[in-house]
């Protein structure tokens, strides 16, 4: 079969943010074909820079339209397929919270634990002007959110913002790039029950060459 | 009167990132009650940080939620007034590249500019993990986006993408926090054309202390 604009073609690398991307898809349940690609490789080939000039992954394409960011691809996902009920419809309140959450995730906290990373936090005293104000105001807002979960970020409801920041709290958690919280640990705890994480998980483990 | 839940209520200060959400809040006609906070006092009052932790704007209330970050905000109206026609339907394709541009712009460029203005960027050998690469990378694929607007980052359509990657290209112009680019320039001058950019921009400056 040749690939039609309906397909959603998953470019990743089991080693990647595509980690994030794969646990939605299997969420949404929807048939999807994986491409894998090397680093620095197939992934800065002219033929992948012309899908996604930052050469990065995951990025996906789905009818005709290229959409790169894991967040982004989430949040497109869960609006495209309204059938797997991962968003809160456009007029349900719960709108702002799941948008706020997926872009706090995107932005504050993906900033700030990188900056953290590399040993290059600016100095308190910029709070006010950077996004994520200091990293101690990003962990504990995200804290606050974790905390508000119960089970999920919107409450009974399961949806894409739970994969999105809770992938951003997993990643903190095994790489230590997140302090210790309890509600980083139960949140966490509930996220890797999921079937849905754990079939992406053994998925992508299993293209890992040195376990394959 | 007295608030209802319908009502917009937009916290803010007329220096800061809340002039994205002024000039969102313009584009969507809809009636909204201004809020100034004062940074450092009103701003990190108990009241306030009830609303939003991070002590920070812009922040809206709507229908009894809270929605921070300005990309969040600008995507949240934009869904919740489908009948500005600031965002593309759930079942149109191109709400792959507006979520795709609100997403990049949120995340990689304001992480990286943020970064480059604090002198905090990591050596260059660590662009394949790091969320925008290099500051390069970021901004040759920003200067794509923008040159790609014709006139608009979707085509002919003018969407909540546009007020959001827009005022990045703005301000990073405005505070020479991003280099010159013809694409930059033409995209930029396109938006400060628009009715109501200027009405929001006029409504911020009127508030400046020492400007009223
Ligand atoms: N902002 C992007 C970051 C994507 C990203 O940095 N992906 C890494 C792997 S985790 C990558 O593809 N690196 C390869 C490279 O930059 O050469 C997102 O959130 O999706
Ligand atoms: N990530 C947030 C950043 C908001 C932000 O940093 N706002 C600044 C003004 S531009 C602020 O309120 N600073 C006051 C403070 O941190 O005390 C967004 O994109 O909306």
């Amino acid at each position: 079969m040749g690939s039609t604009a309906e397909e959603i073609v998953f470019y990743t690398n089991p080693m990647s943010r595509g980690r994030i991307v794969r646990w939605m898809l299997e969420e949404l349940g929807q048939p999807y074909r994986t491409e894998v690609l090397e680093f620095g490789k197939s992934m800065k080939a002219p033929e992948f820079l012309a899908i996604n000039p930052m050469g990065k992954v995951p990025t996906i394409v789905h009818r005709g339209v290229v959409v790169t960011e894991a967040a982004a691809i989430c949040a497109y996902l869960a609006d495209a397929f309204p059938v797997a009920g991962l968003a809160p419809a456009l007029d349900d309140p719960l709108r702002g919270s799941y948008l706020r959450w997926l872009f706090f995730a995107a932005g504050p906290v993906e900033a700030a634990i990188s900056a953290k990373a590399f040993g290059a936090l600016p100095p308190p005293e910029k709070a006010g002007s950077l996004g994520y104000g200091s990293f101690e105001q990003m962990t504990d807002t995200l804290e606050q959110a974790a905390a508000g979960a119960s089970p999920w970020l919107l409450g009974e409801r399961f949806s894409a913002a739970d994969v999105y920041v809770g992938s951003q709290v997993l990643w903190g958690q095994m790489f230590k790039t997140l302090p210790e919280r309890d509600a980083f640990s139960c949140y966490g705890e509930q996220l890797r029950a999921r079937p849905a994480w754990q079939r992406a998980a053994a998925l992508d483990d299993a293209l890992i060459p040195s376990r394959a």
